[in-house]
């Protein structure tokens, strides 16, 4: 390890690990209904950064957590984020076309594919984590499940889409979007730290460093992303960009300047960082990553 | 108990239970993104049958299983029930102004609310299982839990979904319907009885007694439905009636014809009762119920 050609194989290959796990998980196409698993493979097999995904092994890895345990809640993991891309795509919703570089479920297939393909994707995910499969503990599993359907329901992810949708409308200031933030991309990032220390059965202290470290990282990411938005290459990308210009929508790059947003995201950082000295070198590996998922320019 | 009067209120006791038990399980309506729990209210709260539940709790009061554990697993899978409903009336999907006699969520908010709001109450159902509060033993709650996400998902539920939708072009035969149906709306109903097993639970032969009660059951109510679209009254049944008729869907009616479709009601009827002679005379209300609801006028 060390270097960024290192850093950037082994992303890769937990992105690999992942999509063939996926690929395990989904029910292959089959009878009638087989447009559905089409459009559920479609969406979680297609070439992701899966982010949450890493976090989560990685930061299982320090724990040494079993490792079936922890591919299967990532994969459970990923299948919610995929769910959520594909419904957030939606003509009702932000209307994208292209997601991952490929055509969004809803253009590959149709509207009505894409509602269903997402809320299998959503019901995988508890059925990955309620398996025997996943760990042989019961207790685990079921906290796994409580944990996860909080960070992705209404008082999670569903709820920051919603803000996401009402506030089209009307104008936003910091709080509302940091608020926004926290529920849509924050809780699920954060869910990916506490699901591996859930797993690795981490002290109580170790659990209050993973959250903090999530917290300051997701927000980081978001900004980061917000950075992409404006200032990124649409094709290396693969989707589109300037999507909150076009719409009129405030984010933190609007709200704070590019100079602005980049020096937030690098105060972020720094902080996300000095939640993970109580690892001391078994964070080597989350200590490189934050930089390498914030230098981001696709 | 008895006569049909006394049997109408006993059904309206467990369906107001069921409301109850939903209004403090869903989040109360806060913050900016309080339109995501008022969709979600008015989905769930709204008039329901509360058919599922009915079989659960009175399946689960045979085998004298806790109440409180009946009472939220029967809440979830109204949550499961009920989102699917959402997202099924969508302009994509089956186009609906009118469900439970009230506007459909799309129609009372909007498009963007309902996906979220189905996504929600999709979630819901998950994290009520996963609850320490559903059952002491978190091998109970992730059984129960294992089970919902087969049930409802892509080879469930969602798959026999998807197959309606797919259909709505092609000629329908008896066997696509009856597996559309299978997974549609006999996978949740199957479910009620299912968990009320695991509950309380039933020995091999008791589950395998429920299975097959549940499976006759399921397909009998969905042929009532389609017997109730084609020859009910509208303002009673509160939403939109001869559907398939004027979409041009093949249907058990169209099928089979009236008279053929009441009398595979009846057969189905006194099948599904037959395999309730094992519980002897515990099982008297669930015999009634039979009848009650498959005789329907609303």
């Amino acid at each position: 390890m060390g270097d960024e050609a290192d850093f950037e194989l082994r992303l890769k290959e937990v992105a690999d690990k992942v999509t063939v796990a996926l690929d395990q998980l989904i029910p292959p196409a089959s009878g009638p209904e087989a447009d559905l698993m089409r459009a559920m493979r479609h969406a979680a097999l297609a070439n992701g950064k899966r982010m949450r995904p890493f976090f989560l092994l990685e930061t299982g890895a320090m724990f040494e957590a079993p490792e079936k345990t922890l591919l299967r809640t990532a994969a459970a993991l990923e299948c919610i984020h995929t769910y959520s891309l594909v419904h957030d795509d939606l003509p009702c919703m932000d209307n994208d076309d292209f997601r991952r570089g490929q055509p969004t479920v809803h253009k590959a297939f149709n509207e009505a594919t894409a509602v269903l393909a997402g809320d299998g994707l959503l019901t995988l995910a508890f059925k990955i984590l309620a398996s025997s499969e996943t760990h042989e503990d019961p207790a685990v599993r079921v906290m796994l499940i409580e944990r996860l359907a909080d960070a992705a329901g209404a008082r999670g992810m569903v709820g920051g889409q919603m803000i996401d949708m009402l506030e089209e409308d009307s104008p936003r200031d910091l709080n509302t979007i940091t608020r926004m933030q926290r529920l849509k991309t924050g809780a699920l990032i954060s869910y990916a730290t506490e699901a591996a220390g859930i797993i690795g059965r981490a002290r109580e202290l170790e659990r209050n460093a993973l959250a903090g470290f999530s917290n300051d990282l997701g927000l980081a990411y978001q900004i980061a992303d917000d950075l992409l938005d404006a200032t990124g290459d649409e094709t290396a990308v693969g989707k589109p960009l300037r999507t909150d210009e076009i719409a009129g929508k405030a984010n933190f790059v609007t709200l704070l300047g590019v100079d602005g947003a980049r020096q937030r995201v690098r105060l972020l950082a720094a902080q996300a960082k000095e939640h993970l000295a109580i690892f001391r070198n078994k964070a080597d590996i989350l200590l490189q990553s934050v930089d390498f998922v914030l230098d981001r320019t696709r």
